[in-house]
């Protein structure tokens, strides 16, 4: 299955594509919405849409992960995700593929096995799960992509636990 | 001037059209889109914009107003609530029309003229205002025409403080 992974933010979007049979992932594509810093927080919702519309329309997913939103220390933060969030979820819904919500500790254990990971053990697992060379540079990027694992991999739990496997 | 007015909410959303000559108000339309609760939040979020985007195609207003989203006791609602505003600026920002966002204060303080106004007094001025034979039943809608009430009245005034008036 692929799937595409979205790490939500009003400054920087991070997105990730794997393609998963169950058992090994495979890395398609990844990158970062950037929006534009001196424009509107409207405009920068519309350049999030946008970019997020693009990516789908590119990679085709059969599903997507994003992580859940919740009130942090900072209130005002959260809120502004969460308007970011509801036009991901919007593009989601749009293009009418299957989608997967987890938290943060949720993904953390997917990828690492440990809820209490540090950021750059679940940067080193997505790069060794995906088998991929170089360091990936992107924060974003490589959340958006511990995210689409995470999905892949409770859906390969889903159908052994359903016995079609 | 033309305005849409919106006023968010997952279950409900409400809006409401008026015109201002920068003197008097005109009711254009109102009405609420009541998603399906027994469907995801996606896809309610889905139903929103489409309902939205269909308001602004039938009315084609010049701009739209929305309340901003503050943190309340109940942060959930909030974050919730700020999904649904995200998808509403989202659909203003395509059409590619002004937007004016403003707090429940000010939007009280431009249809009561009284910051700590009563939502039943609230409701009683639009319906002066906008000269409305019988009562709007729709709290959603009423709120929806209060904010596109602030705008006009904003907007008039900012002309006439331009010397253009």
């Amino acid at each position: 299955m692929r799937v595409l992974g979205i790490d939500c933010g009003s400054e920087r979007t991070g997105y990730g594509v794997i393609e998963s049979d169950g058992h090994d992932y495979r890395l398609v594509a990844f990158g970062v919405i950037r929006t534009n810093p001196k424009t509107s927080f409207d405009q920068r919702l519309l350049e999030i849409a946008r970019g997020l519309r693009c990516q789908i329309e590119q990679y085709r997913p059969e599903a997507a992960a994003v992580e859940g939103v919740f009130s942090s220390v900072n209130v005002r933060s959260s809120l502004k995700l969460a308007h970011v969030r509801g036009v991901a979820l919007l593009a989601i819904a749009e293009a009418g593929i299957e989608l997967g919500e987890y938290s943060p500790l949720e993904v953390k254990i997917s990828v690492v096995g440990y809820g209490r990971a540090e950021k750059s053990q679940v940067k080193m697992m997505v790069r060794s799960l995906l088998r991929v060379p170089e360091a990936i540079e992107s924060e974003d990027a490589c959340d958006a992509l511990a995210v689409a694992i995470c999905h892949a991999g409770r859906h390969a739990l889903a159908h052994l636990q359903g016995g079609r496997v």
